[in-house]
């Protein structure tokens, strides 16, 4: 196969490869830098990575060749854990906020999630498509080329179908690879306030049925379920019951759990194989210890502290020590984090979790690949994965962590095609 | 006069008229939003502002129309305090903190202001503004029109004069206004080690002749003259020689104070008849009060504290109510601070000094631009006033804080000419 597409002289280039699942401890921080590195496409795959002499001397006379001297070449980013699609936005709420209004004040203000439901129930499906599109665009600016996409502002049988068919038709129409969890269990909504357990029997007994019935589990890889474990949310019992229902049915396993209080979410994510268990920013010693042993892996999202000009971060460092193997995400979302770039959630990781900025960047990129079960397909430069790489305007890797507010990606390739420069 | 460019139809434009000085207290608050508003261009000049239909009316019939339909329009940021110009970088040393070297260790790695100032002195003319323009090109597309620009990183007069000249080279040849600012006693040089009042009397009596021997005094408004006034730099009385040997000689006085701890130099600021006074992050309430009933402006910058991920803000909000007129800067730099977006900066201070976005947004327009002493000439949307506008991909200015990690800027107007989309 003759190459199409040759990147080549970059100062940096970080093949990432991982063939042996997701990284831990020490081999979070290797890279595998290959300096005066080359990458060579055929069609929407990687065919060679290497230096450049070698790589070159494989090209196509008609390839398109491009110079990266004094750039980094990388895996695009994998954004495990986004609420990428909704309608409306929250701005208010952050001004009340801001002027000291409580949590309480919003809700009686008819605000927080269920603003949101309130405004994606009114959408129609184009409407939610065009504004969600809008912010897959700034994801792809800033050189996300995966990201998770979960349903949960729906919360009533139609609606959460309407959030599948959006992420759907979003996947289909935008070069960023959409990756669909459904998260009916993402709040109770106000039809249903004081009957939790009769809404978690909407969703096991009637909305999961619905999407069997519509053909939404017959992917491969099936659709994700996830649930919000939180006091105010759903309890370690009700997420069973959820997520024991949807790993009957096939699907995948997430988890919301430990945001604010440790239940026992992340012991339950553990115990039923969940591809990963997401915020843990309270989990208990005895709980980080299981996750160290398990192939579940653990989600970070320092953005939505610092959304919430709180301290609440994960304890990474002790994470890390512990054989976990984490991932980044930058859970963009209306109410507590609307952030769409993964390098300003490697710049908070690095200043506020404790981590280095290498193992910020593999926790973004093949981690964070195999937190959505995509590892053997995205995530590392390598021969035979998808072609999604980024040019970084910057001769070091550690500038996506040393600098922050800007943009330093300046091309991204997908699936072997330039979609942004 | 004809405008020959109209940008109309914004969902808000942000007016900002002030024509009695800084913003102060409540008044840091009001940003004169017109509703379907429109603002029409004769060459470099602001001509008319005001109602969509009122101003297209006077459109010429060659005009550039530019539909701003659902979106922002605002003046262009104003920057006043940054290091912008410099040599290389410090990502190494941003990983050695990470992994917990001291300052001490760094130092003796040979690190810290002593390695920007290696690299500037022996990096040539050509090299320094070639690097400075990748940083400004990246302001100007987060909506910074006007920047200042100090010195700092030569600490020999022939490499101060260097910086100079960088930041004349500079202004002329880029879209972006450079302010500079002499700060030759930024640190003290490896060569006066131990004898401080030594290289004072350089400063003093060598490089500030020199430079109104060379010129750069001659300008209208005349040169900054600044000083790191703070434990391990220079103390008060030191200050004190710098500044009012500057003022002597007709310059405008800038100075860094109460970055980490409080020596007096907020009180030697407003004695001076200061500018402003930058940083202020553990000013004493005495100092405060003396700053809100003087012209001196109070600039923070949020950007230190966040990217040294420490916690000393400065406490904006009781400035606010001690009437302080306060600004906003990035402080961009390669030690503490690499970042070029304004609205970052916004972003930071509405959820670490309790900012609203209101305040945020004149602090970062008209009040930074007072704290250069162009509050007659940029700041604002104003008849008169030099044509540097923004374009925000957003309907609400609050997304500007609300949202972050992403640039919403869409296009800058600078001088009355489309800079950058």
């Amino acid at each position: 196969m003759i190459p199409k597409l040759v990147v080549h002289s970059a100062n940096q280039l970080l093949a990432l490869a991982s063939p042996d699942g997701p990284r831990r401890g020490q081999e979070l921080r290797r890279l595998d830098i290959i300096e005066d590195g080359a990458v060579a496409i055929q069609g929407d795959r990687i065919v060679l990575v290497g230096d450049t002499r070698e790589v070159l001397a494989e090209a196509g006379e008609d390839a398109n060749i491009i110079d990266a001297s004094g750039k980094v070449v990388m895996p695009g980013f994998v954004d495990p854990h986004t609420h990428v699609v909704f309608a409306g936005d929250r701005a208010s709420e952050f001004e009340m906020r801001l002027q000291g209004a409580s949590y309480m004040d919003i809700l009686a203000a008819g605000g927080g999630i269920m603003n949101t439901v309130r405004a994606t129930r009114a959408a129609g499906l184009d409407e939610i498509v065009a504004q969600s599109r809008q912010r897959l665009d700034r994801m792809l600016a800033h050189g996300s080329t995966t990201v998770e996409a979960k349903t949960g502002y729906g919360l009533d049988t139609e609606n959460e179908l309407k959030m599948l068919e959006a992420i759907r038709l979003l996947d289909e129409d935008h070069p960023v690879d959409l990756v669909p969890t459904f998260l009916g269990a993402h709040a109770i909504p106000a039809e249903y306030k004081g009957r939790v357990d009769d809404y978690v029997s909407l969703v096991v007994e009637e909305m999961m049925p619905v999407l069997a019935a519509k053909g939404y589990l017959d992917h491969d890889p099936t659709l994700f379920c996830d649930v919000f474990c939180e006091e105010g949310a759903f309890s370690v019992e009700q997420s069973r019951r959820i997520l024991a229902k949807a790993k009957e049915l096939g699907m995948r396993l997430k988890i919301h759990s430990d945001e604010f209080k440790a239940l026992g979410g992340t012991a339950l994510a553990v115990e039923l194989g969940a591809t990963s268990a997401d915020h843990l920013a309270c989990t208990p010693d005895e709980e980080i210890e299981l996750l160290g042993n398990s192939d579940t892996i653990g989600v970070l999202l320092p953005g939505t502290p610092f959304g919430l000009a709180e301290d609440h971060y994960s304890p990474a460092r002790k994470m890390i020590d512990m054989g976990v193997a984490v991932a980044l995400a930058t859970d963009l979302n209306p109410g507590t984090c609307y952030c769409e770039s993964m390098p300003f959630i490697m710049a908070l990781a690095c200043r506020q979790m404790g981590m280095t900025p290498s193992e910020a960047l593999v926790a973004s990129t093949i981690n964070a690949a195999h937190a959505l079960g995509l590892g053997h397909e995205v995530g590392s430069l390598e021969v035979g994965k998808k072609a999604d790489l980024l040019i970084l305007d910057s001769p070091d890797y550690r500038h996506l962590a040393y600098r922050f507010g800007a943009n330093l990606v300046q091309a991204v390739v997908k699936a072997g095609r330039m979609v942004s420069q």
